[in-house]
């Protein structure tokens, strides 16, 4: 990992690392969405394998956080960083930030505790990510 | 919008009244996202007349904080809210909300303290006012 | 409730469509509160109707920040909107924002599932909206 | 004050050293906001004596952030603590109440960088810190 | 505890009331953290008394905040307010702020509803406190 | 990036994508602190590179809010990820940590609009993210 991780360094501007504030910074990666995801597959997994009530409560408003955050990374890149040019050249990526962000929401991650709901969002966010990215290297 | 506005007061039942939580509690109403954008052409105008510099200050920081309110509002509306079959019939929808909420951030309401920005972006929101109610009524 | 909300919006300009921020923006309204009040009410009479355990978990974390959204807008027009000369003609304001806020809490309507406390909050928060529109059209 | 505060710790039991939620916990002290308002104080004191604008641009913005949490302790107070034969015994308690988060606000001393602001909030603190302990010793 | 805390309280300027912001304001105070940990034992006791569920929720997400705060005040105080020369001068401060957050989280207050937990968070603030008012009376 | 991306998550498990949740989730990763403070530096070049009022007071204000989403990732690492065997074998992990979180601190990155603090904090969360690593390859 430290080594794939200093080539990825070498690679590409520190930069492009993550998606945020509205200064603009000029920071975006849709690796912020996919990381909350990540976690709300894993507190999915977890509710599923611990049946003490406390401990699913606690798992379902530790959640609940985790998919509101992912909605807003997501509606972050499209508002902030996804530009006219792209959206014409891609003309799905509309479509494909609001499936994203709905499957994060009530009808998706953020209601159930399917990790398979995780595993639905995580792969939308993955096609997300692979259009981020040529859009990056065109750049 | 003032007359939008009354008619439609007359006809909503007072459950339609806004958009928020993702329970979801089934309430949504683009007058959050309006309601936060009057207030940012408010802090603007209410800046050109005032050169404290410490108010000046206090109105940058609160603008920042409602315009980042009206962009949650209106990707509440985009995500939540609309379906597929609305933006079938409303091709123009997506488009639509890409530019309220760029309209809020950096490069419109957020990044300025020009008013005209703030009154781009109530445009903008009435659009997607109109759009919304007409859906309200085909349900 | 609706035909004063009616014959409400009639009368006022937009910029007297809400209340929040302290710079202030000068833009107050009764709404704020009485919309949280309204998912309030949803929220316990879509609890009642469910009885999976995930979703009233669900319910009752977004419910908890539905409450505290509520007290949060009336106090805010309680200290910032209500001025002295308005306590001297409305002897029983201060009494009526403390019991609409009890009503809100942990003892009302964020303590309880019950619609029937949804309600209380909602015939409470009319009573103030009553008199704060007789204080708009008198200024 | 300091006075009161020695005597006042002499005599009371931890679990009643301070407020907050609204389970409720039963956990209540006016120190909170007497807190928050001398950090304003601080804060302001410090800003008169440094010029450089970056710092005053933050002290600005964290003092807003401190007021904020000025009126959102008092309101606690007001709503959760104090029940009706409270006001009965101290019918100035809610004008006490309304004029110290008024106080804490845009025209007081979160609107204000005059260490004089953030003692006339100390003060009204104290009122309340007074009537308080009274309620305590009584109960 | 309480003893220290009636000596403290003797000899301590308001202004040394408590630490938040990171003008930084310069006040700092332990309480913060143990006011929201005496909380958190208060919500476990209620929790063992109450079996309503929908208690019982409540009081599992407002704990989940407060020993969120409890954290985060502690960790205020290892870094922002100890220096260098006090951790030469108490080098187990750092093992025992760690051993107290951590008691404060998922393994510890945050992630138990047994009074004990809260118990053994508070012994832990207790040393912290001691060395806090060690260092002030050193300075 | 993508191919990167790709092997990469074919070395190590998704699950060690990032650091956030007390559940815990169980997934850690000192990117969410690096990245912060890229935004950190980033904001600090902008803001030397543009004298306009308005846009330093947004980056002023920008900046301390991720400066403090620094100090809360580094302090979420330092209390849930590291345990007692860690701190032993790396006896200068706690001083680097709280050399770390001071630098993202009043003192360090938040209280300067220097990019040259916003190096020094990355270089320090570097140290903070090979340690990190060495201890995942060693689990």
């Amino acid at each position: 990992m430290r080594l794939l991780s200093r080539i990825r360094s070498l690679r590409r501007p520190l930069l492009e690392a993550t998606a945020h504030c509205d200064l603009p910074c000029g920071v975006y990666d849709p690796a912020q969405a996919r990381i909350e995801a990540e976690s709300i597959k894993a507190i999915q997994e977890k509710y599923q394998a611990n049946e003490d009530p406390e401990f699913r409560t606690r798992a379902l408003l530790i959640k609940e956080q985790r998919a509101e955050l992912v909605k807003h990374h997501l509606w972050v890149l499209w508002t902030d960083y996804f530009k006219p040019p792209h959206f014409e050249k891609y003309p799905e990526l509309h479509d494909l930030f609001n499936r994203a962000t709905k499957a994060a929401g009530a009808a998706g991650a953020k209601g159930s505790m399917d990790p398979a709901k995780g595993q639905e969002l995580l792969d939308l966010i993955a096609q997300i990510d692979k259009i981020f990215w040529e859009t990056k290297q065109a750049a």
